[in-house]
């Protein structure tokens, strides 16, 4: 059975076409490259407004039954970032794990890491993650979480995803 | 004057007896093993239920007078998985660096611990502080908090724990 | 154009005079040394009152437009300790990276700084950081995240500042 996974930019202007959504696409190679079992993506882009996040996130796992979204935007500080308060909205539990990883391998990187409000949660039997804007750091985040990511998928009842283990060692307790 | 710490094995199936605590054991025989000043355990097994979870909680701190009840069980990302939901509610006060150190040091043996929300805080003059559920993490998550455990129990009111300094050098500022 | 900055020591003894506030003096003095640009500070001692936290942090933000306000004290587990709970309420956004960084490097210092529940957060166009009490940890603390200080603020749309770049390195994204 194929998983399903989300991949959402939020961008003002990504959304109104001002420029190319390199981050979604920094997202969608990655899972390709990565994983090894049959997927899918559904793919969106929209801009920063909180409603219409919650929305799509309900939409992507409830309706087309994601296992797995992956956002990327709008985790900053400024008055326009609320990806993190859309999520902490339409999540049953929250995952302070992943942000908190997150934020420690981009700290390595740049200072200003501290001030990304990433987080994750899940919602039924979809995990939601929040990556940040740029390409490089999204690589640098989803290479941190992922082996830790088809496990959590199995807890709450998701499909059953793997990875190319020369790529991402996904781990999975008592399986080994 | 006597502490008195409660020990919360959280699980459906050690409830029902289907198998045996070893969670709950292995807390009881680390705190055995460190703690140097007169105690005794309170121990519950129950499972994962939300409302009972915090209905002992309560029973533990404001009847039975714990000033610290470890738990074991029950915060991962699975539906079943309530505890830290039921101490958040119970807590007047959240204390977020417990729940970041624990992950921090399991991360270390395994990346799926990015997956378990343990936490701590605080309710009236007791420290509850959420373990993962294998004996192994237990030990581990405990040498790493346990140190600022009797100081944290000071501050809330707490009973006077100590503890040998070869196995645990529990540290309390000024008092060098 | 002068950015504005509050100091905000909370202490019951200090507020009554009791003892010098060695702390938020730290606090000041670290200011005056690091930043190059221009700024003034609005500083107040207050008693540890929620209430009355929350209303200084509302009027030195809004009234006085301070672009950064940094607390020091009441951050710990005790039952007066409420400056987090305060910070929190007056915040739209938390920024939980802030704390995470803050304990880290205390912990590197004494075992107990995790018990410190410290977090920063953003009020309009302030940024407001709670600090621990003792002098050594506030430098220890705003050395570490200080680097992402002006950015942050320049997100939220407060006051430009810059600082000297052999004390900190203020780092902003795209403008190296």
């Amino acid at each position: 059975m194929e998983a399903v996974i989300g991949v959402l930019t939020v961008s003002d202007r990504a959304s109104r076409g001002e420029y190319e959504d390199v981050s979604g696409k920094a997202i969608i190679e990655y899972l390709k490259e990565v994983i090894k079992t049959p997927f899918r993506i559904e793919y969106r882009v929209i801009p920063d407004e909180r409603e219409l996040i919650e929305d799509t996130l309900k939409e992507l796992s409830d309706d087309l039954g994601c296992s797995l979204i992956l956002t990327t935007g709008g985790t900053g500080p400024a008055p326009r970032d609320v990806t993190p308060e859309a999520t902490e909205a339409v999540c049953e539990k929250i995952l302070p794990g992943f942000g908190e990883l997150m934020r420690k391998v981009s700290l390595e990187q740049v200072p200003t890491a501290i001030l990304s409000r990433q987080t994750a949660g899940v919602r039924g039997s979809c995990l939601i993650v929040n990556l940040p804007g740029k390409p490089q750091s999204i690589r640098l985040c989803l290479n941190a979480v992922f082996p830790a990511v088809p496990y959590c998928i199995d807890l709450i009842g998701g499909a059953f995803i793997d990875t190319h283990e020369d790529k991402v060692k996904s781990f999975r307790p008592g399986s080994r």
